[in-house]
């Protein structure tokens, strides 16, 4: 089994096939939220601080840090989110960003081995991404698209994941520290979107061996109950292989999505969480009580803690 | 794509990879309800009637009638079960006993191309029922055991499979009139019962190229929030190949899952039944809410209709 491991100065989270699967936080990220942009422009981080709380609670393993403002010092920003995030929270971070100036200045700041988020198959960006995930040690996303673009052909997209992995092999970062996104499309927009990515993460798992993550909020664009539909997603996303997503751990239908899809898949042991979320709790005068829509409790210490 | 068709005098279900989900209601069966079977030895059916319409109304796309009471005269009361069924709905049936007479007496009466429920691969079974399958040109199910009991090993449980789909083509019965159940253990008690099941669907579906069912409801046998675990896991199988389960339709959760699940499939053409179902409601003097825990609507005329 391949594991990766992420870690701050004192937390180290592995994601592995045989691991509970990994929920990295997406919320600290300024794109589409307006408000949050003026404010971090602005010098006020309050409201990082706040997602930063609210998704550790919630039990996030890892947390996105993004700091792309527009006409703003990003490089700038992005480190000094970093820090505050870094003071507030052990939990490790992934640290977001399309520009390398804004990645290097993340890394140059963070304690710990990072996530970088991202570099694609694109020969530009891997070269210039590749050798700064190696100078810190760090592991880095690998989004499946090239100068081409995005195929629609899922063995186009493995192919391109392939390459990068062998490119970084090349610069002396192994497997285990590529997470390969296969890019998942609006299923509204493209139907064999789910399938095509059921069919990647099949053999990313099986044939190049590495682990995978995924944006899991955008496949329900444009259609209700988003929740419902990213939730059903990830479980069956963790059934064909992915071992991590950039999502919102504080969507309760995702959580319990995830939380069955570990005790399916085997990696909550004895379905001790499960068991210990949904259990009976007996009420006042009633003894043994079915609770099956209760409100998800906030997680134990496991949650946000060792990660095993 | 391999499509089974089963049907009444008036109505067909198609199962196949490229269709909507197809969900058997479990509903009408007296094992463990103690107070059906006594109303069924006695005479009394109206249960019967009203589960067969709860059912049918809740979107079941067939029914599994079932009558295994004990020291009672099952062939007769199977056989009046499915007449009275019959009476009620044109929702085609799958007519489900462990012994072969009530089988029989099930196939002479019902009206339509039965699923029958079920064959095993043990010698002995396989050469009487498969005979009554042919005879009345049904469908069956095929469960993955044999004399030596249930393999923990998926590729000894692909392999009893195959042969049924083999000895079945001797009586000259199609492999689209095969439906394999893979037989899915509790996950309690087996925390790999999900890994194995999800393989050998997926082996069922690329290699084996035949529908698939499961009895879904088994899984999440002694644990808390089994709704939960059952819709996820419903939602998993789905996307490791399986075509139909044996589930209760009233549960909402195993509900919603199928649904997200066939969006996520491409097999909910434009999303238009989860759109329907789960679309904004403007409510008095407030536009666009947002509803997403919106309990689930009666489905539409489609959900008990021709099913594409």
């Amino acid at each position: 089994m391949t594991q990766t491991v992420i870690s701050s100065a004192s937390r180290s989270v592995v994601i592995g096939d045989d691991r509970p699967f990994v929920i990295i936080g997406e919320r600290i990220n300024p794109t589409g939220r307006k408000l949050l942009a003026a404010e971090m422009r602005a010098g006020d981080f309050s409201r990082v601080e706040r997602d930063t709380i609210a998704q550790v609670e919630a039990g996030a393993h890892l947390l996105d840090v993004n700091a792309g403002i527009p006409l703003a010092d990003e490089p700038a920003i992005l480190a000094r989110t970093i820090e505050l995030v870094q003071s507030l929270t052990d939990v490790p971070l992934s640290i977001d960003s399309s520009i390398v100036e804004a990645l290097a200045a993340g890394l140059a700041v963070y304690r710990g081995k990072a996530l970088v988020n991202s570099v694609t198959g694109e020969e530009e960006r891997l070269e210039q991404v590749l050798p700064l995930v190696k100078k810190y040690g760090a592991a880095v996303v690998a989004i499946s698209n090239d100068e081409t673009g995005i195929s629609e052909d899922p063995d186009v997209r493995f192919a391109v994941a392939k390459r990068i992995v062998e490119r970084a092999s090349d610069h002396g970062i192994p497997r285990e520290d590529i997470i390969v996104d296969p890019l998942l499309m609006p299923i509204g927009a493209l139907p064999t979107a789910g399938r095509q990515v059921f069919r990647i993460l099949g053999r990313l798992r099986d044939e190049l061996k590495v682990n995978s993550t995924c944006g899991a909020s955008n496949v329900s664009f444009g259609l209700p109950n988003r929740e419902g539909i990213n939730g059903t997603y990830l479980a069956m996303a963790m059934a064909s292989g992915l071992t991590s997503a950039i999502t919102n751990p504080l969507a309760e239908g995702v959580r319990q999505a995830v939380m069955a899809g570990d005790v399916l898949m085997g990696n909550d042991r004895d379905a001790a969480r499960w068991i210990r979320t949904f259990r009976v709790a007996p009420a006042e005068g009633e003894q043994g009580r079915r609770i099956n829509r209760r409100r998800a409790l906030p997680p134990g210490p496991d949650g946000v803690g060792s990660h095993r």
